[in-house]
């Protein structure tokens, strides 16, 4: 069977050079695994938290410079919008629009971006079942636009933790969309007390394989050259020297998948 | 002790008939009741599970017929908004600005709803625990705004079902804030194959209760003359004519409660 | 209405004068309050976490404390069985047995408990909506007893936490039975990393409130002269000189419960 | 790697024929494909939902038929016991004392099984997570057995459904021993209001890769040649017909698992 396809990159636009770090060592591994790769990084952070954290470097100055980033190094490039209002104007410089798994159900979100044309990936949200999913799928296609991912992030288990229900895999692809493996946030250790959501990178190996095995189509996963100084999600990003090893692993899996 | 104050009213204005029966109605009771009394109706239905399910009957007529039920009858009124560029339009006409749960962490929704110096009432994310709302609370209050009310309306509890959990009565009150239970959508059942959300109505008394022992501030009722016929949440509303006989078990609890 | 019945005592039979001090105070707090009052304490703790946990004086020796204790001040005594034969020794001593709620499913134990003749009162697993508890009430009638309790005292909601669902008091009720909210239980905090048990001992009013708001015909709570030095449960037990102002609370909403 | 090891057979032991069949049947299969293959049937079922379920054909009987089985086709052979004084008669007959999820903490049972010497099996409470397995582990080495196997079986996810946590694998072979994923218990759906747990059998594949995947030493699978017809657990129960296919699969996938 063909590969899975990846996307990665860090988790907001902090700087160009970054990107540029980022992209550049991904893409490379990518071509020699023969990964299709998609590069991922939001341009603003609209639902942090606390108020005080990190939010961007400007809208208009990240989506340009996901834009170069995309065309230096060949690649499609992705990102989240929180706002039926920003579809339109993300849409001229990003190849797939995110809605978060917060608003995947926002009507007014899903047919704005619907109706750029581009790829809609929509995250599941933590309070819904992958069947349940339909209903997105069925609100951006009555918009006319039939180019759809989903996403599947983890559920609600208890106030702390989430926990990723697998058979969402093969729910989600009843719909007649690729699914994708979001590693990252499915290992978040939500409303922590100190405001700062927590995580597990450990398991993120265990969590694509899982996935893999099960047959997702794409996997996500924020990488950064060193999580510890990263401006969001420090704690569930991927040490970007890590994922070398990961993807290879998750190669050979893949070839076994029947 | 004070009595607690009451949220209510049809899911959503479908018809100036309809709000006035339901505000004529329930006006009187509390009028009776000594419960101080806040209409409630959505101008429009922002996520409904299914894209072909009703919506409203358009937001400027539908908020302007919010505004003239709250003159007509004294009573100051509620309605939730979607996103950031709904809230001054909205405040025009209304004074609580609700947040639905699934968007009470978009920082841009609620300091847009803060800086209009209206009430602003955050639902609880059934994704979220009652510590966490303090991040909420502090959003609202770093633009400027210390009206603010938090509302219970259940947790994720597998796919089907959600669960309230009473410890975030006070668990909220601790953030300095009036808490309301919210005894219709706690009750919803959700991700249901259907694409409609189901219900338990006949449980609106238990849930109801339980708030008011546990120091609830306020309590929020979707009510309607014949539910069955409703435009949205009909498995869930109280059918108006049960609303004055639960109203009265209810004050003589708060009575008792030290 | 008539008052609530209290399940009261210390969580495990440490020594006779432990005994002596709680049955005394409760039974005397109780006379004044109307409560009818049942002694409550475990003659074994047969599945603490740890196996380096404190699990009882003997069995023999605790039993004969426990029936001395309910002679000396005229009360029921009940206490926990964990396995079939244990029920004919218990039942020599004590008038109510306790099913623990990971066990309420044990046909072996249910039917051997029922044989007895004995009350025979069963705790909700964790892992069991209140509606299945049908199976349980129905084990033990088809034994041929009739005189059952059922216990609720929480949820597994994710793995560090429990959550109490108030349905389950009216649910449990159409079974036909008297229905009681363990309020000590029901606060724990399992699968803590220590490998002892956390809790909530400051919500303890808040989940006996809503018990007697929605209706439950009794309550559960364990005591203890001074939790902190008590072998079992420590984080959970309500010190013994808070339990008479709590009662006086929980009497007065009891009277306003229609 | 070494190849995974399967546990199975159908749920209880019906008759003669019935193991015959299936030890013969998978014995076949187990020996092609390398896999290490244990014989599994309960004796007794002793926690059905429903006092009127079937509950086996006399312990004695079943016990001698299992060890004939095993005997004959030259497999280790495993079954459940559920209370202490069955531990010792059981050890006679089978190779791996199971201990069922709802009892994995009750010591006395535990250290029956470890006295024994024999292999003890113990399923993951649906309550508990993997972490606290240590503490199951820990009562059975202190009874001086270190032959120990966990085994997965899914996690209370609401009422009416499981979630298998796949994180659970390597935090439990984090305590040093192999573990095991139960393909067949962990797709139940319980709390069904017939009082017969339901199941999702066509997910078995989907449960399985993924725990091959993450690095599970073994697969749980209860197979029948007639699910339809079996006296338990038929709404779970994988066809024996599938089982060679499914194997497969996992065989190769378990190659390449690095």
């Amino acid at each position: 069977p063909d590969n899975f396809f990846l996307i990665a990159g860090p988790c907001v636009v902090e700087s160009e050079s970054l990107l540029d770090e980022v992209a550049g060592t991904v893409s490379r591994i990518c071509a020699r695994l023969e990964i299709p790769y998609v590069f991922k990084a939001s341009y603003r952070k609209a639902n942090r938290t606390s108020a005080s954290s990190f939010t961007g470097i400007g809208d208009e100055t990240a989506l340009q410079l996901l834009q170069k980033t995309g065309q230096k190094y060949n690649l499609p490039v992705t990102s989240d919008i929180h706002a039926y209002d920003e579809a339109a104007p993300a849409a001229k410089y990003i190849d797939i629009l995110q809605i978060p798994a917060f608003l995947c159900r926002q009507t007014d979100l899903l047919v704005a971006a619907a109706e750029t044309g581009k790829i809609v990936n929509v995250k599941k949200g933590q309070f819904l079942s992958g069947p349940s999913m339909q209903f997105a799928v069925d609100k951006i296609k009555k918009a006319g636009n039939n180019n759809i991912l989903l996403t599947e992030r983890g559920t609600t288990f208890g106030y702390q933790d989430l926990v990723v229900d697998y058979r969402n895999i093969p729910w989600m692809q009843a719909h007649g969309v690729p699914v994708v493996m979001d590693c990252t946030h499915s290992l978040q250790q939500p409303n922590q007390t100190s405001g700062v959501t927590g995580g597990n990178p450990q398991l993120i190996e265990t969590i694509a394989k899982a996935a893999i095995a099960t047959g997702a189509d794409g996997l996500f996963i924020e990488t950064h050259p060193n999580p510890a100084v990263a401006k969001s999600d420090g704690a569930n990003m991927l040490r970007l020297e890590l994922l070398e090893p990961l993807l290879e692993k998750l190669v050979k899996l893949r070839k076994a998948v029947i």
